[in-house]
């Protein structure tokens, strides 16, 4: 199988790049999440949640991952963060190269809290790291409940997984605690959190979640 | 850039085996749709409604393409119609070596329409052509309005646009006008079909359409 050969290599030079972008975060005593889902489970809009929640209280900076358009980089520019664009132009995922290219743009040592949207996708993202702390897994109650099984590697490889647009429940044919039941048969350490981004509910708890995983502002 | 070089022998290769698959889908008069979607858009649920309506009338065939689990061929298989699951086992899209090698299970002379549901993944799908006659694509009004200009490989190659989850607009921050507006702008020749699976809505005309397009059935 020399496709397996080729993208092994793919994956091990990109793991070098990984490496060195982590030991960049961690001299900057940055916290960094990689936010990975489906196309329109809600990631933007989450982070615009977040923002609004934590930006006065926590330096954010968001680098944005997406195959075409600089729409999300546009959404949140309007929380006044720093934001860079990533687009990869028809390519499935972010690469560490592609991240470590955009903190250039950044004062790294004013930033607590590095967000990285990759691109929606729920496949392969999963296996490239880009130097995060980890990631972190959205699912909208409208996907249904079997996504967890029917796409493992992303929750296998996720530490928390967020259930998003749960204001949706009464209209889907869907239950939120099979799709975490689901996602924990596959992950049994996720952390979880429910969200929407409709009535806000469960922003408050990932905003002070995430602010007690920074280093600078716990310390 | 040898990643690209790599992935064009990758795709000239799949392209000689689609060919090989287009010949004996026509050899068969057979009508075969490519299916692809996000995650979560209802590819199978609109195959369910779509069983329904025509299999009856219309004989139907199915190839279910998925990175894990059988979940969605058993859903089809109540339907009574000639099922095979391919299980990618972490794949990002189905190849057309993989239908190819699934064809055998069934008598093609004996089938009117042959649905491919791909792998739920809205970018690498877009290039790997199964030998089908063309790409339906899906995408639900919760998933919102910018996903055509954001993902535009999969609206420009493809030759239908379902938008489903027709029922949850009142719900959602979205707006179907402005869904198909955008995909019109990345592909005008798009063939535009509305649908909810839980309404019905819809569904006749997609499936008039389908049946007006198969070979057998229409001489």
């Amino acid at each position: 199988m020399s496709i397996l050969t080729i993208e092994r290599k793919v994956l091990e030079k990109n793991d070098v790049v990984a490496e060195q972008n982590r030991k960049l975060f961690a001299k900057n005593d940055l916290f960094v999440i990689n936010l990975v889902s489906s196309p329109g489970s809600g990631k933007t809009s989450i982070l615009e949640r977040t923002l609004e929640y934590l930006s006065s209280s926590l330096r954010v900076a968001v680098v944005e991952g997406d195959v075409q358009t600089d729409f999300d980089a546009q959404r949140i520019a309007k929380y006044n963060v720093p934001v860079v664009q990533i687009v990869t132009n028809g390519g499935c995922h972010l690469e560490a190269k592609l991240v470590q290219d955009s903190l250039s743009t950044f004062v790294l040592e004013n930033v607590d809290l590095l967000v990285i949207e990759n691109v929606g996708n729920l496949v392969c993202p999963a296996n490239y790291d880009l130097g995060e702390a980890m990631k972190v897994v959205v699912v909208s109650t409208t996907e249904g409940d079997d996504k967890p099984l029917k796409y493992p590697g992303m929750f296998h490889n996720a530490s928390v997984l967020i259930v998003n647009k749960i204001d949706l429940v009464p209209y889907v044919n869907s239950d939120p605690e099979v799709i975490k039941k689901n996602a924990l048969q596959i992950n049994p350490a996720l952390k979880i959190f429910e969200t929407s981004c409709t009535t806000n509910k469960g922003i408050p708890e990932w905003g002070e979640w995430l602010r007690s995983q920074t280093k600078k502002r716990s310390a």
